[in-house]
């Protein structure tokens, strides 16, 4: 299952294609930030992002667009840019028939790390050992679009539970990472050695 | 100059165009409201919504496209379902080279009417007069589109304050009727005399 997880902003909207086996191996196919400049107007900002959408759809040929679900609760100075970058995000995909799929923030962080409130320094090393990369991603703000990308087959994926075969290599991995990362209460810093 | 009001929401999006002449003489050129069902998915009713406003500015070609500024500090149940359908509207015409311009609805209803607290009824009582229409328009929520459109043709004409000829006709209306609602401090209903 080829996934576009998009974490939409205004100023930074990150991108991240991740090609998930039926094994829940997880395959980094792209990664990037496509940002705007506060010099241009809103309806411009939002049309260089809506191109970006536009290239990486036909590029990538995603099967689902998994977007981070947006609440008006959060910081309000940015949460209408946020909205509205998504909105344009969401028809880029309507119009080419691609399913978009929506998640929280902690249902991401949950998927990814075992817990629901991790930092962003353990969803980045998770996401890093995930896609088996010998670095963290870079842009270092497109790690949030590669987790949800992730987190949307996991949780999407019926059949990865109907898995016969037992829990693979990297069910395991997560499992076990899982464990870590509650017992550890969400405070260790990641350790280049997993790499 | 001819202007698209846009008065943004998922379940009903208001669409007005009004063709406003240099003396202020504004015309309706077309009215509608799209709507998209709550059955459908969210990118789904976002796709219905851009298509339409896709629609709309092939077919009328406006010069520019006026719409809500939208505030997080309002109804938190609609506003981001209105940031997400305002971000796929400001794209649409960003796409085409139509400038896009936002007015909150206090300016709105000020340019409207004289009183930025106006009600629904004196708005779409002034948007029928002023459009000199015999009825108001309909459907009945599309009126806040037009007032949006007129009333960014008259706050963005520097050409009308310089006009040597002296106040037209539709400015004097204008400047009654703001008199007017000042007077009756907003509580008067929509007279069918007046046309």
């Amino acid at each position: 299952m080829r996934v576009l997880g998009v974490d939409p902003g205004l100023t930074r909207c990150g991108l991240g294609v991740v090609d998930v086996a039926a094994n829940r191996t997880a395959t980094l196919v792209g990664v990037g930030v496509v940002g705007s400049s506060h010099e241009l107007t809103l309806d411009a900002r939002l049309l260089v992002i809506a191109e970006a959408i536009d290239q990486w759809l036909d590029a990538f040929k995603p099967e689902v667009l998994a977007i981070e679900r947006v609440f008006a609760q959060t910081n309000v100075s940015t949460v209408m840019g946020v909205a509205q970058v998504s909105g344009v995000v969401m028809v880029a995909a309507a119009r080419r028939g691609i399913p978009v799929a929506m998640h929280t923030p902690s249902e991401v962080k949950a998927a990814v790390t075992g817990n629901g409130r991790a930092d962003k320094t353990l969803v980045t090393a998770m996401v890093t050992r995930l896609l088996r990369l010998s670095e963290p991603p870079r842009p270092a703000d497109a790690a949030d679009a590669l987790a949800l990308a992730i987190a949307h087959a996991w949780r999407s994926g019926n059949s990865f539970s109907k898995d016969p075969q037992g829990p693979t290599a990297a069910q395991k991995l997560w499992r076990e990472a899982e464990t870590k990362s509650k017992v550890k209460k969400n405070k260790e810093k990641p350790a280049p050695k997993w790499n």
